[in-house]
């Protein structure tokens, strides 16, 4: 049975730790492919960064707890996406601004090089 | 004789170290202060706060060394103000999203409970 894993509710999303969990190249570029909108699988998402489950596993914990992202265990599988709808309603624009950041040619080789450095 | 403190180029300011320096409740605040982009002396920005000239000093220097403020020290006093521009060339729109979500009624309470805190 799907279950959703525990995650602040919109109100209770605060700015500062949504940006503590933003401040992070590996997180940022987790954020960057879960835009997406669709749910993808954890696996899917961490696919090519190089970084270990227990890793990838600590990052989508930061970002869940943050209010960043929603996860769905089904079975074996866990389905991670972004919370756009919310953090648009509680923070406008950042998320946005962020994912628009982070995707743009200006950021994408400091983000390669930090995440394998 | 007036001299700018050391800060980042705009083309060397980094999301990450932008993010991390705003993932602060007083940062947050300074930030919010500043947002007339008038440069405040240090002194005036940090007023009723209740920090310490130790911890400001600390604050100003994040802020100034991720690229977000700009110092200039004239005489024995330090002006600040926000590179606004320089932030919204190299990431549209993300300061002005997070000035407006910590100058908002959401954010407003939780802000003042965690720097008394």
């Amino acid at each position: 049975m799907a279950r959703t894993l525990p995650q602040p509710d919109r109100e209770h999303i605060d700015l500062v730790s949504v940006l503590h969990a933003l401040a992070d190249p590996v997180r940022l570029e987790l954020v960057r492919r879960l835009a997406t909108d669709a749910p993808l699988s954890c696996t899917a998402v961490v696919e090519g960064i190089g970084i270990t489950a227990s890793t990838a596993s600590h990052h989508f914990r930061v970002l869940r707890e943050a209010g960043v992202t929603s996860t769905r265990q089904d079975g074996r599988i866990r389905y991670v996406s972004l919370r756009s709808a919310d953090l648009d309603t509680r923070f406008p624009g950042l998320l946005a601004s962020v994912v628009t950041a982070v995707g743009g040619p200006a950021y994408s080789a400091t983000s390669v090089r930090e995440i394998h450095s």
